[in-house]
């Protein structure tokens, strides 16, 4: 008989309830039958309220699911297939200081892009490998599935510096692909499309209605307003002009430097009205827990799905389903280009449609992006490889020199201030560059 | 109402009834209303007995498919959704020639492999880019579904000089698949395996039964003695060390390459005991062809399946619903590299594992191909690359050099010696060379 | 008896004299025996000025020179061996308006590099090619010597779209490699060094004196203030532990993007007080064709070194002695990458140390450039390679992506208003986007 | 006061004299003060004759130089500033079963190409690695100057496997380029060349004459017999037609791949008749040593240049020059390829035009080979490759693959035979497969 642990590690998110409902409607395809959610002790009680919530939703769907709840990450990786990270070193104050740090010096201030996605790299990524050290140790054969962001950078530092089998995930593209169908009024089994790209930094292509090319036609409904959006991102329209002659449809994060000059201004101003996003999610946050501890709650609440991670366990329990039945579908995935893009490092970790079997994931050979796109996504990812080294060895230089590559940022002097800054609001969460 | 036109260029071809039993047997994921049989004048009385079988077999089968003969190609390209190519430029005769004249220089004599291949590339490629010209004329989305070999060489010169897109087929990998499904006692779906070379020169990777790794298992069998061939190829047995330490299958026409001593002292002896395969194969024809005419026969006959086309119409079939219903399915097929295969050249056609959608073939990323296989698939695709320009510039030098590039000829005077055999015999079909 | 006849484009140009005085110095070798200097209509008045100081130089030397001026750029070409372009599509004033015109959106104004630079592209490129027509036609083994910028780009579209041998040159590398010696106290044979990049983005690495690194102290002097600059670049200082963990010594347009913010303030403070660098520039070459016009004047006048063309004719008259007496001497010059930079494509033009022989130039293979080089370098050679293509084609779409990946824009929309105000006050040299 | 000591490990050889005088005449250059030359124990003998004949050519020279011969390896090593390695491990003896055994099975039997090459690769990798071990600890920044065959092999093991700065070099292409000078009747300094392809597998090309191309010409005056030859190959003339479609001149050991069938019969011939070149060379050896015996001999004598060494100290000390005055000039190496020959891998050591300066070899970017070289380099890399890994691991089924990939060996069967009597015969000098 077979059965099936699973680990998830920052168990106590507020996107757990949505995880075990995903869990409960594939008991066919994913004999679970132990899930471990294991949090730091400053989540104790999220992780305990969650458990609990989690508990009521098995016991009412009748399967046989143990959920526990530990402290103790050691435990919960023995014997897991699959190890989930959906971990917040820092938790949403460290979020907000990455996003106000970077306005502070008139820079774009956003969690997983610029200078607030590399100040979580730092932080997170060495966390990440100790998980992946005792992978290797206690489950060296299990998967880590990581949503963990920056997703991208973070699957990098694994494939670069441990052995453990890892892929990346992030709801951006399949939230892409659902708004294209709804947009073209098709159901999403009818539309197919073709990704690659970064994390956050993913353009989609080939766009199929019924098998006939409509890839212009959704350009042209984009420009006309046809939205493709995350919760989380402000929307400015695209111009047509652009957009038509970029001839891909980038994803909401592109915003960010694609209209870099209106982004900042919108930030700025949100920052001394509503907030920033960071403390937005934390009021949201703040009652979805509320309603999360009310007993008699045995189901995802809807408000969850304002939260922004729709699709969230969609994406991660397909990958599980691909890999655990050995499906040979196909799923947005990050993972190591390995040529698949050929005008990006081949030990790069990309966003890009692979097919995915129990052996891993195999990306769909892309060839060269082109120069429209390469242009950004060769300077972000050179600043990637470098943010990533620094965040491994703690580097100031190296760490200087991966903000002076990012884009967003427009001189070194700013990055110095920036880095400064962030190395000095984060100090304890960076015990590297001590 | 939609309708599918096919045109069978070689449509005189023993194969055929095959191809016509899996349209009957596809109809509802293919609506063909109309196939056009191809041939040359010398061809017409095989191409007419033929048709009078396949429009048998369509009456028996109640279906409202028209089946046509035509001498004249233009007529039945025009309107056509796939051109399918299966023609044999100078018959079996010319076949013979291709076995004979390497063999009498001590040289492998093998209709797409070594100097029996060049010569039927150097006739062949001009012929389909013929056919090429006449579809962007009458048909320019079409696709080209091409069987006739050298496989890849022919796909390759179609996509250097030609606008039509085209896929390039071989059988060999699906048997190879089914053959190792049988060997493990599984059925095929049960069975997942990655396909990666050039055509005739493919390797088997990645081999798993329910998701679990049995690649090794799968050569040991190997190594035992289960079987993995083609009716037409002289099987030896594999070195059990040799074959672990290549540690992937190889295909049967692999032989040749690693078994040349062997094979070649073969070869010379069935040549003068039972003739070469061609001489072997033009009786079956004619054994075959006198079944075709009885008028009582509806149905394809058991003797074809010997004739070595197993799984043919799977083949093409699966690809061409592939293609026309924008499945996404994996198909093993001859395409552009396009840096799947990073260390051979983006422009060179590979025989792969690939996604098959409306857009066409999509690769599947493999990375470099090991140290072992890639000494000889290099060596292999540079011989190709300069047979293609040879046939198509019709230039001595390119053609001689190309032979010298062949890993079967020991030496540049034996490949000048060939050469001008070739050149010599083939002289009615090779005007590029006058 | 060898003779040699040099054709030069933009004769009208005031660093004529200093290409003169460069050919009188190495008659021994470089037999030149004419000079055609070649210019349009509206600088005629200029092109004989400088024709007559020119004829007084050489009368002067006693050597066999006949230096001609025409307007006939067909009868200049007929019979050269070297073609060198020095020319201003549109004059000084051209140039004004490329650096106001993204300065008026808060954008970097300069002529080379940005939306300046660009502009210069639209109307250079379509030039030059013309003139490689004229080449193909009347001396089609002469080699094409381009000095107009943007210089990385001129040449990489000769090298896209003509058939004609160039090589592209510029100042800044010798300039580089003399001010080094000079902080280092040591004359310039002393000091060795490796030049990769692009034109105007070029780093500077392996620096050794009397054969010992010394590259960690150049840029510590570099750091201490020891200068390395071009006259026409305004000099900010490098911040320290900028430059030492970039670890090479970026050329003085890297100002431009390390520096974006404070050259941007300094340019916009400029612009409103001295002028341009156009504007200024205007000035001082008024000033030089009244010293030309003086019939007594018979050498190259002082005041020309403070032009900014310091080493310009020992640049370009040493690549033709390497080109002529196939010398495999190692100059630093504007080529195609062939591989020689990894991570840049193949076909792009670069800046690089190369071995130059009578084939051509042959650049030192460099590997991958590191990430912190790369990260600007991969973006501006998108943009470039977009621009060429726009700047041929004429066509809108390109030019607007082109504008948004280079990494002097803010935004999509900026790079449309800046467009479109290129477009228009172009009009007059941009027939292609008509 | 600058003073240099060289250790020469394998200081026992018949070619040290060369070595020895070439250091005389070049002193103004390269201020050896000393030159230890070592051996092992079983060539005590010949070491200690060796020395004395080189300190009487000091001691006539006048110089102050000081030449001891140890068997002390680590004490040579201390203080060297150039490791020159020329060791034979296992002396002529291991040669002439290198030699014999291939023959055995109808193979070429050389000592560098081939199987004969492999096991010499086998014996030899181990010991320049424990070489290079003693130089990391003793001489870390010393230059490992390798002549050591088969030396491209060498020398990239020492690139993947150890830290020390290695350069390896052969003597035909210097007597290439001089046979070509010799050939068009001219100095050899009117004469220009480029090399590139892999160490005993390099093609020349790009051949000026005063600047002029005469690479046709060159190639013409092969064919019609003007040899390029090796002491010690057979010479067999090239065929016209396929070495005027090659394009470029192949070096003498090419004709093992290209006249394979006449190559091997003609040894298979010798060895029955005047014996093996290993067994042939024994006699010369014993005959020099006896010459150098003669305490009145304080020259190289004439008979040396027989032996094959020709050009042997002008290369190696115009490399040490070079290196050691940072002079930027163009020597021939084996260096790692990092992309220069776009078709290889990065880091295969390949046989290349390279600028020699302080810093280390700079190989002159090649671009792709073409398909009627990379066909054979390809796979002669992908052999040599495996060779490498199967030397340092003692594996031997890399060993077996390494040697399949072998374009000399016909089949898997014929390389298992042949390996395992290398293995056998050579057991006392391969511990890493015991």
């Amino acid at each position: 008989m077979k059965s099936l642990k699973l680990a998830v590690i920052g168990g106590g998110s507020s996107y757990t309830p949505e995880l075990i409902e995903g869990i409960i409607n594939r008991i066919d395809r994913l004999p679970v039958t132990r899930i471990d959610l294991v949090d730091v002790e400053t989540g104790r009680e999220k992780l305990e309220i969650v458990t609990g919530l989690a508990q009521r939703m098995v016991a009412r769907s009748g399967l046989d699911i143990e959920v526990r709840h530990t402290l103790d990450r050691r435990d919960a990786i023995q014997g897991a297939s699959f190890v989930m990270t959906q971990l917040r070193v820092g938790g949403l104050e460290a979020r907000a200081r990455d996003e106000r740090i970077p306005l502070k010096h008139k820079v774009i201030g956003q969690e997983t892009t610029g200078p607030g996605g590399f100040a979580k790299a730092l932080r997170t990524i060495p966390v990440i490998l100790d998980i992946c050290k005792d992978m290797e140790e206690l489950a060296p054969d299990a998967w880590l599935i990581n949503f963990t962001n920056p997703a991208g950078m973070v699957t990098e530092a694994v494939s670069k510096y441990s052995s453990i089998k890892a892929l990346g995930l992030c709801n951006v593209p399949i939230n892409m692909h659902h708004q294209t169908a709804e947009a073209l009024g098709a159901s999403v089994d009818r539309v197919k499309v073709n990704f690659a790209g970064l994390n956050h930094l993913v353009w989609m292509s080939n766009i199929r209605l019924d098998g006939k090319d409509v890839t212009d036609k959704v350009i042209d409904m984009l420009c006309d307003g046809a939205h493709m959006n995350m919760n989380n991102i402000h929307e400015s329209p695209w111009d047509p002009a652009f957009l038509q002659s970029l001839g891909v449809v980038p994803c909401p994060y592109h915003r960010y430097f694609y209209m870099q000059d209106e982004m900042l201004a919108e930030e700025l101003e949100s920052a001394t009205s509503t907030g920033t996003r960071a403390e937005v999610v934390q009021k949201t946050e703040q009652e979805l827990f509320k309603l999360y501890q009310n007993p008699e709650l045995a189901e995802k609440p809807k408000q969850l799905e304002q939260r922004g991670g729709a699709y969230y366990s969609d994406v991660s329990l397909k990958l599980v389903d691909a890999l655990y039945n050995d499906t040979s579908t196909i799923n947005v995935v990050n993972t190591v280009n390995n040529g698949a893009i050929s005008n990006l490092p081949d030990d790069a970790v990309v966003e890009i449609s692979a097919v995915i079997d129990s052996s891993g994931a195999h990306p769909i050979t892309q060839g060269a992006l082109p120069d429209n796109q390469i242009a950004l996504a060769s300077s972000v990812k050179a600043y990637e490889q470098q943010a990533i080294e620094a965040a491994v060895k703690g580097d100031y230089g190296l760490a200087l020199q991966a903000l002076v590559a990012n884009p967003l940022i427009p001189s070194a002097k700013v990055a110095k201030l920036i880095l400064d800054d962030i190395l000095e609001q984060n100090a304890d969460y960076l015990p590297q560059f001590q």
